[in-house]
């Protein structure tokens, strides 16, 4: 008795319907990175151990999938496996059992690509990168053990113009995509100034981490978790009033440079945001950026700007997120290199784009048309004016035997194949196709060389 | 002091512009796909252990990457994991410490698939995949342990039509990719008649491990293995002639049914080739395909008709192989679905192109125009420009600071963008684009709208 096969837990096939809907996204995206001078980049599904261990904090490296090495058969070598193995399980990095792993995300790789390659690369370098990424999560709604993380990035330059052009590719990615988002803009230095503010520059993380679960847990919560890291009232009055600051873009900059504005940080990012805000101004005046103060994004490796997107009018977290950093290399013993990145959330664009209808229909077909299968003789006809088709670039195929009618045509509804063409021995004769619109019934009989223009792409 | 970072052995990063390579080559395979009704499939890259085990040999199993589970860090489970470890290292199947394994090749994941959704699916069902597979080979020159694979395939139906489409999927791909290839047919039919004119059919596997082997070491070699797989004279006499027939398409099928019609499963691989090349025949009468009595196709689950693609004039294996096979999802409870297949050898065909040189030149660029920095305002300025070009889907970008012109120029240059424009004062008051095409050395200065229209894809 056979075992019916499964799926590892947290993993999905991608069948074609799904698949070419998140292509569709994948391609847009990827087409809006072209047109800024972004160049693809692949790196392998694994890095070596030590590349990963240590970079994502004691809870993501117990996230790695570890490779376990191969050759571990040979029984002369059985004990030293299993010391080995032993030292895996107490949480030290055993070469001799598992070297490699799976990558977790696409930032870590970047930076060694970079720190192994920095002699030839051209700095600035603008990549973007679109694979799979690996954690051992425990799956859940939304979460998976396989999924995709979609970057662009710029290394080897602090020029603001990357700040610019990487929200202005937001903009255009989801102007393409057809969803209306709202791409929020922080800085760093806000936060920075704000710390030093109360209590210090060592507060920064305390801050940002409480000020980061604004969206899901709410104000009162925030300052209640800042009041148990034991903040000083003075403190927690000058966040609850950086919090609460409203307005539109310039009310809120001006706020806060009465704020902040006296400490250096503040100064730089009030600074570095009226540029980025001025040198995106459209030309009818309207911004298309948001300054969100309450924005932190939780990672500590941001030094700048930070971005957000959120979709508008859907129930759903941001999807996608960004920020600048100091030094992408250091830990690769390459310092000095800083860079400014962008990330979209491909899931959740997805789960949107599905929720609101916003795929075209034209993704739901395969072939544009089905040749009925009429017999062999008429079969070798249909081929060649299905070669014809294909040489312009229109997908088609035949009913692979003479079956009866109803099951040709239930396995071109099936497969949302919109026309259904007929060469018999009469169509032959007069060198016609005879074909239907399975969407409207309208059925027609046409010259041959007109059949081939109604069905080109235009 | 931190390490230097490095790759695992046997992996490969893809730097942009053998990226765009690679995806030329499948973009344009994706194409052909397409054309012919084939729809994407994805599967995720881990798989249950169990489904990959035992399906490629024992020396296969061997090479299978697997995956350490997460949690054994947990101290009160440490000693089960030790015994579970000490059984993977007899060659024991345990979940104890390894569920999931790295996918080897395209079809066992797509078999799983198909075994998993076969109620759902509506046959003859046509898929494509494209993705990366992993193998704990020994790495050389040419082998990695991470490579891809692009596998077409057609499951649930036996008709020849498909194996039509099949060849014709090479003929079309190789002819967009440019590549002058021969795509070779034989069928297992003839070989299992031979092998029954031999000894029995029992003997199908020597002789085809044998005859697969004549390309790499020559005839002499295969009659002496042959030999010492102690077939008797009047056999391997037989083989000779049967190896030894020459001539053109319709020459070869009268000499093998000379010497293998009577046989019936001879006269079915006979007749089917026969009907193939009818089918492919040309109006001019010349045949696209070409019998190969001596192709063998090692893999076992072949039945039918099988194929192999050689590149002409070109010092490479074959980059290209598949056949019809009788029973793809039985090993996973699910009998009676007959496929046929064929798969694209990716690095391979990308060793071909770059040795030939037949890689359009357009791949080397990325972005086509970079603007130079020559200021702040005037940055902006050229923002504008930018903007309107992407708008027009044309690639550009702008240097990211108000450098030495000779820095900017190095930039274009080893960047391969092939031009340079300028917007300065007197542009910008004249609405005009200054720009050098960077092969020609000609320099011009155009209205901004002539420039656009001058630089946009037509």
């Amino acid at each position: 008795m056979k075992i019916r096969p499964s799926l590892p837990q947290g993993t999905r096939d991608f069948a074609p319907q799904t698949l070419r809907k998140r292509q569709f996204v994948l391609q847009t995206i990827r087409g809006v990175f072209e047109r800024y001078g972004f160049q693809p980049l692949e790196t392998p599904a694994m890095e070596n151990l030590d590349t990963l261990l240590g970079k994502y904090g004691e809870e993501g490296d117990k996230l790695i999938f570890r490779i376990l090495n191969n050759g571990l058969d040979n029984p002369a070598k059985h004990e030293a496996a299993m010391e080995g193995f032993r030292q895996v399980l107490e949480g030290r990095n055993s070469t001799t059992v598992t070297e490699r792993a799976l990558r977790y995300d696409l930032t870590i790789p970047f930076a060694r690509f970079v720190a192994m390659n920095h002699a030839q690369l051209n700095f600035p370098f603008k990549r973007y990168q679109m694979q799979p990424v690996w954690r051992a999560d425990r799956p859940q709604k939304g979460r998976y053990r396989e999924f995709w993380q979609c970057d662009a990035d710029v290394v080897g330059s602090p020029s603001l113009l990357y700040e610019a052009e990487l929200a202005s590719i937001y903009l255009d990615a989801f102007r393409s995509l057809g969803i209306p988002v709202s791409v929020r803009v922080n800085h760093r230095g806000l936060l920075a100034a704000l710390a030093e503010a109360c209590g210090g520059a060592g507060r920064l993380t305390d801050i940002t981490v409480s000020i980061d679960k604004l969206d899901k847990v709410g104000l009162e919560k925030v300052m209640e978790e800042l009041d148990r890291k034991e903040f000083p009232e003075t403190a927690t009055a000058k966040i609850r009033t950086y919090l609460g600051v409203a307005g539109d873009n310039s009310e809120r900059l001006q706020a806060v440079e009465g704020l902040l504005g006296g400490y250096e940080a503040g100064a730089k990012g009030i600074g570095e945001l009226r540029w980025l805000l001025d040198f995106l101004r459209r030309d009818d005046g309207t911004e298309p950026l948001e300054i969100d103060l309450t924005l932190a994004r939780g990672l500590d490796y941001y030094t700048g700007m930070i971005f957000e997107v959120k979709a508008l009018d859907a129930q759903m977290g941001s999807i996608g997120g960004g920020g600048r950093y100091d030094d992408l290399t250091g830990l690769f013993g390459v310092p000095g290199i800083p860079g400014v990145g962008v990330s979209f959330g491909i899931d959740r664009i997805c789960d949107v784009m599905e929720e609101k209808g916003l795929f075209p229909a034209s993704l739901e077909t395969g072939s544009r048309v089905l040749f009925f299968h009429l017999g062999q003789a008429e079969a070798r006809h249909a081929w060649t004016v299905m070669q014809q088709l294909r040489a312009r670039d229109t997908a088609c195929e035949i009913y692979p035997e003479a079956a009866r009618f109803d099951k040709q045509f239930k396995y071109a509804e099936r497969r949302h194949i919109p026309i259904v063409a007929f060469v018999g021995s009469e169509e032959i004769a007069a060198d016609t196709v005879r074909y239907k619109d399975l969407s409207t019934g309208e059925q027609r009989t046409v010259p041959r060389t007109a059949f081939l223009d109604a069905l080109s792409p235009s």
